[in-house]
């Protein structure tokens, strides 16, 4: 039963508490800091949390406390984590874990010299329908993962330091292209290491300097592609999904705004919807469970059975570098407009000699390439001829 | 942080187990109790439970419990529950309360005497999506509800003794139909009381004496129709729905089969897929977290601090015992071939006085029946002549 | 090329003629008939229809005219369809056939005796969905159907007479029932007798004489239930399901509010979105080819195809004489509250013994009532001794 | 009613003759060639055509054809148009129009020299949904478009001259991106001119040169991005969707796997399924309508009526010309690994200046950035001093 100091009151702030403090929950916020004290005190009034502090430093440092839960605007977060490792605390630090690859490194660094326990909170690898799906790729049922795209838009974050990006590190893909990426990275291997990233982004909507949208791929040393798609132009709510191709399967995952939960209210209900919901009449999308489904309980499930048995979290500093990496190289595509390298100071998954074609024997002179049933109920094979590389079709009656 | 004691080890023993340990959960189950010492141990050792015994009134008064969870076939409710009413512990009883309305009726008598908490362990009435569904009702989204329709079937139960009458008190009504009946009482409102039903069964597929498959009406004193559709020859997994009909409103739950979770596999994984899902290749249909999305969750959630807090639990054993009398109603309507009257001891909840028909005028001398966009563009209005009723159409032009 | 004389100016005219002269067809309306010679000429000139006319007789004996379309309230079908039997045209006649199954008996006895084409304008068994649905059903990809569901539930109609019992025959049965009847029919096969129904209904929200909502039930002389769900209190648009599941299989069609096309506007589009559309903006869920998908097109090119060839139609005047009976029998089960049967003067299908519960050996000793895979990997068998009756399970370890 | 001259035989072949042969179609196919007499005597047979022909020029110099519609491979696509274009006879060509941009440029010359009709066959934007969207577009529902993915992926197509790079062109680009870059520019319109393209293509699956998977992204002048992404690696079925968003709403179309149809069969139906459908039992998904639902019958409708009428179809040589140079555009992308220019040699849309993000003045001091609901019920503004640049949030209570 760790107690835990929690670093922010924002909404990630408050999606965390409920997470921690939810359903028969064993665990404990014990301080939560703000760098204003009446939003602090507000906030643990709110959550039965003992103690609110507007100084950083004794949250971190009370004596209770051995989980430092770091909800901060990115621009903090290299501090936060500075202290908490000085302090040997273990920490949990939001997503993104930095504002750019170095700094996530300098963070990394931090954490690993001061031996203590540090999880990367990305919360939307963690919803249950993600996991279940990870562990159908992980038993095959996908065959070799080809593709994985990851989608997360919406039409603007709800806090003013996100659009700032000074404060931010970015825009839209500071804030949710780090998500996508590292869905992509655990749907593809995360021992896969990423090789290069091309991007588009634009400022399509906002009158803001960042970019309000953004798509790119990431290509991965066995040829898989990681696509993201991040905007916050989006109208309709949040959509949340994600696809993934492998060579025997395919995996379609609707987070949000299709889960089998349809509402049409001619009247309303005088509320709030679900994250993001843009109407309060017509037909409406409601979440069941949204701390659930956005990943955030079973996230602090593994975080704190990790820290408690030792065991590293599913989700790590690393893989936070990791990410940042990739977000670098992709502004850099949006700049140079080419495929751009992903420069990792250190990898530490399987050095893999690049993706190739399996090939099937049909026959003894033939390479099958495909199959096909034919709507008059007969099968067409299409062939190629091993010597002369000719492709022939044949139907096979049944 | 209640010790339990649970009785019986089958699926909903292992459900139930899997909700209350799970997710840094503070409850703990101390004692399991089989009939057989060897499902005892065996479920103690998968889910660390200190004590595991044969002996049902043992488990029962073990000193450390202070909750008992009634999880055993139908025909052992009644003697688990006297035995632990007599105890003085806190009881939650697993679904339908009892084989018939008179047995749950000594039942809920034997609690009330013993001043006992008693909670209703009606799971579908607690999956998130239905929570929210129904604070969306409660806060008027749907306006008066009219017509519910919950369905659950699926190709039959796991276990030898659902498919036994003597023992389980029936066939797919009481294994399932209890839960449609609860999920539309309350969309409809627990305080409408339920009048009357119509119902048809049949032994359509298996070879049993009871029933595998029923659809029946439940009229309650408002108007407003609960329709319930249950059967064990449903192919192609569990189908889980409710659908809710108001004046101002609709709402759609799909809880088992389209959840926003779609995989194709042309391998399979080699394992389970889901609760009754039927095939392990081509199209699936997995559920991101059965444990919650089934309501185990939140309803131990609502129980235990219920049980903690002394307010009553969203379900208690007199709902249990209105289900059992609608059931009752509607076995007798299926040998009457009519309407059969629901018969209640005592009643709880409101005495209204039926349901009427909403006026809105239109202006001074017509009655507004109905207002329709065509495909035109225009608007067309259907009215009503209050002196003379005469209907006549109008088309406003914008 | 058939020269065609439409009856009625309605909606159901509308959708008629644009299935008619739709898609590069070579069926031409000749002469358009209304009761109010302006709104024929309107729709002549909307058309290209060559004569309109406010003279019943006139329209029908144009002796250009080989084929009648009755488009008129039902209170009209009889005295048109009589008269174009006199002519010895062919006569399409929309649903439902008549108001009484009285009514529609003498309607077959005139067409019948006068030798003449009379098709049943069911359009609703006809979407592309429905009719590769039913070749499936066919192919025996169900098994034998053992339930169908089929709903249709709006706002409510658009038309005044449609509000007027006596003009109509009745409210949402006669106005909807008519259909899902049908599509029942269709998937438990037409040779199968119905027997018997159960129906409730009531004026749950508009101010009128007739049944606002409804929902029966009919029982086939092989066991299958049609279940029939209509109502005009549906908030939301117009729900347009069907629902079938048979031993081997399960189909599900919903033809209108989720097609795959979702379309959210902040802003909507100034006009019509679909037929009973009820917001203009959020989500909306339009149809992209509303007389196709209503079946409208496919209806036509049967008829057609069937007159020309001298084939039947797939839909006849019987079938709309059966499918007035079974609405007979339903307005006398809410009369009587009890199941009553479906009196049919003649019945021209096959004579069935009875459903029986088809066996299945597992070993020499006993039957296989289920099987199930469990969430452990193992599989369950449930059986029945075939001497004791006794049911036990078994664990099979694969 | 014009006659027509159908060149070749294949799926695409089969599938235009059904298209104009069906519904009661005053259109007729005159005289069928394939390079193989038996072939087209086989089809012309099927089909009830008239003559059959293994001789091309004979086919399109018939005197009674006056339209002639190439559905050859690629690589015959330019002699057959020059042929018809010699001829005087109408054309109307499947996609892509040619292998590369100067193939078509050097097509559309001939054909407007020549003075002939010439319809591009680009059937994916006349699905009824599509048409049905992209007026929900032009009437301003989505306000400005931002983006359209167009997603097309399946097993690998069903004729060996697909897989040979020398008769096709190329893989999966020129098979099915044709396809998806016409959609979008559609959604986009057609008038806005395509600047520059990035794309990712690769051999993943099959032992072929040519990619068998690529995504690409066209960027528009008006700022506007067109997202591509085709595979013949998918499995699953035909995964045929498009995504629109704008900047007021969003659009989205499933064509073929999700259209409200689902069907569960433990036994299979032993036949066709769907276009690429992959398995015969379980969950599968077939399509009601394929001719309609993947645009056969209104793109006919609509060459037709414009060839008779006069008008210019909506889908001309020169549409396939721009995607022939888009598509040129995506492969030398592939091999530079940059952003490369759209090289057409006569635009004839809009000259457009770049896409201006819209400002919204909140008060007279501030931009507005965003508005958002939040969980508590409250509505938060993000807003820009206009003279600053600050960005603030702004809590409004109600």
């Amino acid at each position: 039963m760790p107690k835990i100091a929690m670093l922010g009151t924002g909404l990630i702030g408050t999606f965390y508490t409920m997470a921690l403090h939810g359903a028969r929950s064993r665990d404990q916020v014990q301080v939560v800091y703000s760098r204003t004290l009446d939003h602090a005190q507000k906030f643990a009034g709110e959550w039965k949390i003992p103690k609110a502090t507007a100084d950083l430093a004794a949250a971190i440092n009370d004596p209770e406390v051995q989980v430092v839960v770091v909800g901060l605007p990115n621009s903090q977060h290299e501090e936060a984590v500075t202290l908490a490792a000085k302090a040997g605390k273990a920490i949990l630090c939001t997503k993104p874990l930095a504002r750019t690859g170095a700094e996530a490194k300098r963070m990394l660094d931090v954490v690993e010299k001061a031996g203590v326990f540090a999880g990367y909170l990305e919360d939307l690898v963690y919803p249950p329908k993600t996991l279940r799906a990870l562990q159908s790729v992980r038993s095959g049922a996908l065959g070799k993962v080809l593709w994985a795209r990851s989608r997360e838009t919406h039409p603007g974050p709800h806090s003013d330091w996100f659009w700032n990006k000074e404060i931010s590190g970015g825009g839209a893909i500071v804030d949710m292209g780090c998500h996508c990426i590292e869905i992509s990275r655990n749907f593809i291997g995360k021992d896969v290491r990423p090789l290069e990233v091309v991007c588009w982004a634009d400022t399509q909507v906002h009158p803001i300097e960042a970019e309000d949208s953004a798509v790119g791929m990431v290509r991965y040393a066995n040829g898989a592609i990681g696509q993201f798609e991040v905007s916050w132009t989006f109208r309709g709510g949040m959509d949340l999904r994600d696809e993934v191709s492998g060579t025997e399967g395919t995996i379609w995952l609707n987070h949000w705004l299709r889960t089998g939960f349809d509402v049409f209210t001619a009247v309303g209900e005088g509320g709030y919807v679900a994250e993001k919901a843009e109407s309060q009449t017509g037909w409406l999308f409601p979440v069941g469970d949204e701390v659930g489904g956005l990943g955030y309980r079973d996230m602090f499930v593994d975080m704190l059975d990790a820290f408690e048995t030792g065991r590293p979290a599913r989700e790590t500093f690393y893989d936070g570098y990791v990410v940042n990496a990739i977000m670098d190289a992709a502004y850099k595509s949006i700049e140079s407009k080419k495929w751009e390298p992903v420069e990792l100071d250190e990898w530490r998954g399987a050095e893999e000699s690049g993706g190739k074609v399996a090939l099937t024997d049909y026959d003894a002179d033939h390479i099958l390439i495909k199959e096909e049933k034919m709507p008059n109920g007969q099968t067409k094979v299409i062939l190629k001829h091993k010597a002369s590389g000719k492709i022939v079709q044949k139907v096979v009656t049944p």
